[in-house]
């Protein structure tokens, strides 16, 4: 059994108290027996996609950077991988979004660079973060990390929304989904939509559960925080983080838009047992998938 | 808007007393408005794969058969697009699970040979069905069928377990998503696992109208059908169709295991407001979707 954990929070002010309220609740969770933590998108920054400012790419850090080294201290002190991502500089002109994993020794178990990038009103990515590569390898693309607990399928945000990147995660030997996540509502949108919008998000994702037969974990930001752009409401990220087990089903789940822990017990042999009574895997027609990497067929 | 409905009905004993049911049922539908019908996988017989017994394929026939001319006659009748799904004799010794899709004028406008069969205890179909062919032309593999309404990307019951099949239906032009099924229990499963695995179903076709923006119309079986095997405790087939929007929200929804009719609206240009707020057809990783074609990446 895997007691997995996330932390869901709202941005601190400020970098050094972000990374000590991450501190402070993955301290809390070890006690109650997690090993396993995920951290929501840009856990140390505020959410500053909100406008396109070329000098907010003075806050990008490297693989090595003063976020890494803190997150793998963690790791060490608490014998707890840690999942979260980071504003990463891969070297000038080439910044990524970039899920890092440190294992329970502290080391990087591996990184993930986001591949999916959005762009819309607020949420202005493609002016931050370079896609990730797309090489199928080991260290890029839709790759697996492999930690001492397992291999786990972390993605990042807008790649919840696509099923290709779930698959073939899940192709490649993930036995766990993991989204760290920084997603809310604009003001201006009436209660239905935003209900609608935070339903099918929450739908997406378990979807990803039930086709692959994994246990899926994602991790939101929560609270407002403004925009300083003028023309702007600003963005309420809307919580609700949750854990699923391998068909789908909630294990644990924030209700509310406050700040909030969740924990759930994992086995990751149910996915064994899950996939022998619904053979997804084996039925596949992968002789008429081609045309998947199209953009139409047309 | 296009007013679409469906008809949820149990096995009633003959082919006749089922297409007789199918007829009153589009007649009162007509009555109210609508103008898409889509009806239950395998419609007008039992379901014949709980076991395996050559004598079944006696009740197979061909796209020109008299349940196709039936639905013909009550599509022209009533000016009403028919979607239903019949055992299709295409040679001897080839045989399919084949939707077909009648136009307002009675015309096949084409048909969609089951692509994904499946295979479990009492649901034994690939010893029935030879699945569709994968060439990817108008007439075959995951193409959208065009009628006066617009094109509808119809699959067949199993298929709707695999986001490929949705995306590419979506990539190749549907502006609907049908899938005629024929889904049950196992009375010896838990109702926790009966819950789960309903819940799977639903949230697993929900995500295609998410991920693709479309709606999604889905006819399921209802009632118990006893299974001639010994061994064997029959299926409860568990109702409970629905229709749903582009963002995956529910419009109408069969909440009972009776037969029951379901009708909604459907804005098919709203699809076109969605994808510009979500515009996840933008940002697929079209370069980094290879390996989608191969069975595990190993």
């Amino acid at each position: 059994m895997l007691r997995v954990g996330l932390v869901q929070h709202q941005h601190r002010g400020s970098k050094k108290a972000n990374l000590d309220y991450a501190a402070q609740q993955i301290a809390a969770l070890s006690k109650d027996g997690v090993v396993l933590v995920v951290l929501q998108e840009l856990q140390s920054e505020f959410y500053f996609c909100q406008s396109e400012q070329s000098h907010h790419f003075d806050l990008a850090e490297d693989l090595q950077g003063s976020t890494v080294k803190t997150l793998s201290d963690l790791a060490k002190k608490y014998r707890v991988v840690i999942v979260s991502t980071i504003f990463e500089k891969r070297c000038s002109g080439i910044y990524h979004n970039t899920a890092v994993v440190l294992d329970q020794d502290g080391s990087l178990a591996g990184y993930y660079r986001k591949m999916h990038i959005p762009d819309d009103p607020g949420f202005y990515e493609k002016f931050y973060f370079t896609p990730g590569d797309a090489l199928p390898d080991k260290q890029h693309g839709f790759a697996p990390i492999t930690t001492s607990l397992g291999k786990l399928g972390v993605m990042v945000c807008w790649d919840q929304w696509f099923p290709e990147a779930a698959r073939l995660m899940a192709l490649a030997g993930a036995e766990l989904l993991i989204f760290p996540t920084a997603i809310g509502w604009d003001r201006s949108d009436s209660q239905q939509e935003q209900l609608r919008q935070q339903q099918a998000w929450q739908l997406i994702q378990r979807s990803h559960a039930v086709a692959n037969n994994l246990p899926v974990i994602s991790c939101n930001r929560v609270g407002y925080e403004p925009s300083s752009e003028d023309h702007s409401c600003g963005i309420d990220f809307w919580g609700r983080s949750f854990i699923t087990g391998p068909q789908g089903e909630i294990l644990a789940e924030s209700t509310s838009n406050q700040e909030e822990n969740l924990m759930a017990d994992l086995n990751l042999e149910d996915t064994e047992k899950v996939r022998r009574s619904w053979p997804f895997l084996r039925d596949r027609r992968v002789d008429a998938y081609g045309n998947l990497v199209q953009r139409v067929i047309d």
